[in-house]
């Protein structure tokens, strides 16, 4: 079958590779439709790792992925060959400590597409637990079904930040994990959100979300607006996406007393400075995400309901054929792109 | 001053009433605008009583008010005068054992508008708290200010239930309360609402909520829409907002394992049926609502912000001189009407 | 070989059945050594049935077990051949979607030991996934190694009762699962549990437990007590550990304004009374428990520490081919019996 | 009145001060008997300031205090003349947003015992809300009453780490905060307390506390005992009480998947580093504990019952003729020292 492999750094071809096996007992065999590229898959080609995460061997790209059922593996039931699905892509070890308590994300044995020497999902087929697979509602689109990857990241930060009804947010950093942190944090209880961010173009975008509020911090501070929009008192829940070191000047000074912050964003260094008298005197809880659990269902029903709207954060579509023209643009980083994503049939 | 009297059981007159004191500390004299009529209101014009508050004296009725301040007391900041605003009807002792933490709605010496032998505030003037005084935003009218009311039981409702994003609801019964808890489940996260009736009226005026699947149970069975609508699971957060004995021979079988049932609506008898092998099989936590706390100000964002949709909600406004029409009309329980207000001036 | 078998209602068997297989993919083959008789190994004996669970063909009984590791399966680490063992007696699935969120004992698929058509582990050998066989340190007894079944029960009413250091705890009867609610409440952070039952000899094992208050009902009202030990306030915890309907005449008055109150008694009849009035003016939340989750590690580890002591709820132990004799002394219901235990080896 | 008057930086005089007015509606007049001497109050003495708190005018000293009720004023309930009482130190505006929520700790206008300009109570009488102060148990001294104080910055912080009953802690710094925070997260439901220190007399008094494992890092490696305690999973429950940034080098590192760590400890610069990939790989909630709320009846609660034993943590008693020897001593730091207390009567 055909995939599009990280040979080695810098090297992406579309090439015939081993065709993979039949689906075992709980599996299903998948035909990729569309496929995202995340900031990771683009890391990998351009630096050859992340973090203690080398490419030591060719490699198979992509972990956003939805597609077809191709073929249902035994003692599986709820699929059936044809069925338009989503993948969610981590699989990890469901009889591990971590798993029993609902935490599988975190179990450190989980095998993630596309993480070495882990092959990810753009070829032609891939074999896939029934358990981490999703049907798509007939109202989604397969580049949607795609995007629930990245949405769910931002599903997770808002299901931990324990949003009350009416709560106002702050999210710092309008990229697509901000975007995602937005759209779910105002689906999921705030009634309204500033978002806030140094691009015209990032800002332009995330106004298009109906309850966002967008912070141009090159003209205006982002402590003085929140507290206007608040009548001083600060934001209920603050989200981090930005992985800017320079977010955390002001992050902690954003919230309300008794604020819940959450950080989903990842700087270079491994280290960011937690100012301890302002954390202490709000008593602020912080929640840290490390992609998702258990969000893959509640992403399908708030897309499939019309409550969070995704399509138009699909920048643009490359064939397979053309992978790495669809890398190449993602590492040339327009501003105006939300999401590349790229068609495997 | 003018105000609306319950002479006795009933027995309403619109009449002088001595004059209101200057605001103490902490104070507002409040010129009420709009003033809705709730159920208790009603029960008291009609029995006299609600459980053991028995009208033995005549009262000033009404408790779901929006006005003007008129004064400001000493100490008072964050007011002035001609300021539009909506009163949060009860006042907690703060200094109680249940308000120090944070549950001042369940403090059992609360002085609430209306509930005899306090008065109401269906009257030209009256003196609240600041600290239960609300500004109400431009874009709300006297109105939408005075559905706050009922909506905040909703809101609380709908906070009490922890609600994930993306969470699927269930509400028996689509009277004030279950339109204001949908309206409220939805803003607050979930991703679809069923509501269940067995009013084709009230099933019409709740399909105009956005997100609401209204069930009509003299003709469709609610546990098997519900196993429809998700795909077998069970919903994730109910809500019990009939207060109809008959609503709980569905209700604990509406769940998904885990899920959190809500009880709002309040039954004539005292002891409702809880079946212990349908909650101890889905482990249901089941929550209890009192009124509200610490929701107003949610509930006025997310009115403001247009998550939540409430002017179609009034259904007829009488002047105050016509208070006993508006009464009886309340009376006359149509199916159409969700809520009827008075205005005072 | 040799195992207790149920082979119809009435009818018990020590007996030789086939010999187990070679443990699996990550299974162990265990040698049980001490194995409790719970009140449901009871009643398939004497009834036949435990509600829709018929004893159809013979079954071996017993789900209360301790015992040494003879062989380790295919991918199993932590474990070697001689450790002693506690054994969790529910196999869910763990890839369901209840298990995925952590809920993993109300996953409707689970297999229980001792639950018709599901053998239990009154026998010389079973097989049995290491995820849920937990290693006993060396202060631990084998009997105290069974016992921690019943007291998981109570180490997951205590969990979902999520107690705050130094809250106040009811237990409403004095059995086994009271006893051990007792116990777990104590140690989970009570600064004090009153117990209540309307036997002598239940109340004077609740004593030996310390910080407990037994409260003999038939002499001394529960609620005056309750009042009294709280200074009027209520308890902050109750838990309904009788199973009994006449628990629930004082129930709902025992907790303090937003207590949580825990079920975990099962009534022979399916509904019990839910006292409205009361529950929503104090807000209580209610919890109910099935079984347990992710609490066995954890109940070792107050064991082992101390903090926990359940050697003397011990009261008798019978050799396994006095199997018989066991089961008609816990049929007898002494009430100085708390838990009767068969070594098997 | 005789009191213990800082007149500026370093000059402590016992001297009269103008008597105290009698209790307003809801206050105490009381008398306080054993006044604790805490490290904000050191810092005044040596320093002259804490933060932005400066010394400006003389200040009575003190805010950890037991006494005796002189007078009750009006529309109090629930004391009388005589009591033995503990009092809660920080008085909040009750009518504040935060307070409403039962945040009212963290309310930014609480007014807070020898917080500059406020006096604290060092001095023969003092007038106190009747909310904020506690009657003692017969079983309770004095000295257990001031020590409440202290303890209560434990209790919250164990409170707000949500034990699970079972849960394994680790609390690094074995100072007052540190030894009162393992007392509390043993007392709430911890199963045992690895602390961690430099000083053996810190050690060798930690070691007295039942369920404590004292760490000396000098010879040992936090990481790995913690690792080897916990058979390689991680704490539970983290607790930051050494305000030491050298703890921030493991800190992040001793948490199992989904942990909660807890910062007490208030280092001297403001910002602290969070190792964002062992934050994220866990998922660390991180709760910051400012003061407390809601805990002192707990706390006496626990004293009471004899789960929290903290009568040998109070090294040494002066009178308040000797405050100046007192105050000293404590700032010689002795290590075998916990709590240096002043008896006023």
């Amino acid at each position: 079958m055909k995939a599009v492999v990280l040979e080695k750094k810098g090297v992406i071809n579309v090439r015939q590779v081993p065709d993979v096996e039949s689906p075992g007992p709980g599996e299903l065999r998948i035909a990729p439709h569309t496929v995202g590229i995340c900031g990771s898959d683009l890391h990998y080609y351009t630096h050859g790792r992340v973090g203690k995460y080398v490419v030591e061997s060719p490699m198979i790209l992509g972990h956003e992925a939805s597609g077809t059922v191709l073929e249902v593996g035994p003692g599986v039931t709820g699929f059936k060959v044809g069925d338009r699905v989503a993948l969610e892509p981590g699989i990890p070890d469901m009889y591990s400590r971590a798993a029993k308590l609902g935490l599988y994300n975190i179990d450190p044995s989980v095998r993630f597409f596309a993480t070495p020497p882990v092959d990810g999902c753009l070829s032609e087929e891939v074999i896939h637990p029934a358990a981490f697979t999703y049907k798509l509602p007939d109202n989604m689109s397969f580049g949607e079904g795609a995007l629930l990857e990245p949405l769910s990241v931002g599903m997770w930060a808002a299901t931990k930040a324990a949003i009350k009804p009416g709560d106002i947010g702050v999210v710092t950093g309008a990229g697509t994990v901000g975007l995602m942190t937005a759209a779910s944090a105002l689906a999921g209880g705030c009634s309204k959100v500033l978002i806030s961010d140094t691009s015209k173009e990032k800002l332009d975008i995330a106004r298009t979300i109906d309850g966002v509020v967008p912070v141009d911090i090159t003209k205006e501070d982002l402590i003085a607006r929140v507290n206007e929009e608040t009548d001083g008192w600060g934001a209920d829940r603050v989200f981090e996406a930005s992985g800017n070191l320079k977010s955390y000047d002001n992050l902690w000074k954003l919230g309300a007393p008794g604020n819940t912050t959450v950080i989903i964003g990842i700087p270079p260094s491994g280290d960011v400075p937690m100012d301890i008298t302002e954390v202490q005197a709000r008593e602020t809880r912080i929640e840290n995400v490390f992609r998702y659990a258990n969000v893959y269902q509640k992403a399908i029903d708030l897309v499939s309901s019309g409550k969070i709207k995704i399509g138009s954060f699909i920048s643009k579509v490359f064939d397979m054929d053309d992978a790495k023209q669809a890398f190449d643009r993602v590492a040339e980083a327009h501003p105006e792109d939300v999401k590349i994503q790229i068609e495997v049939d």
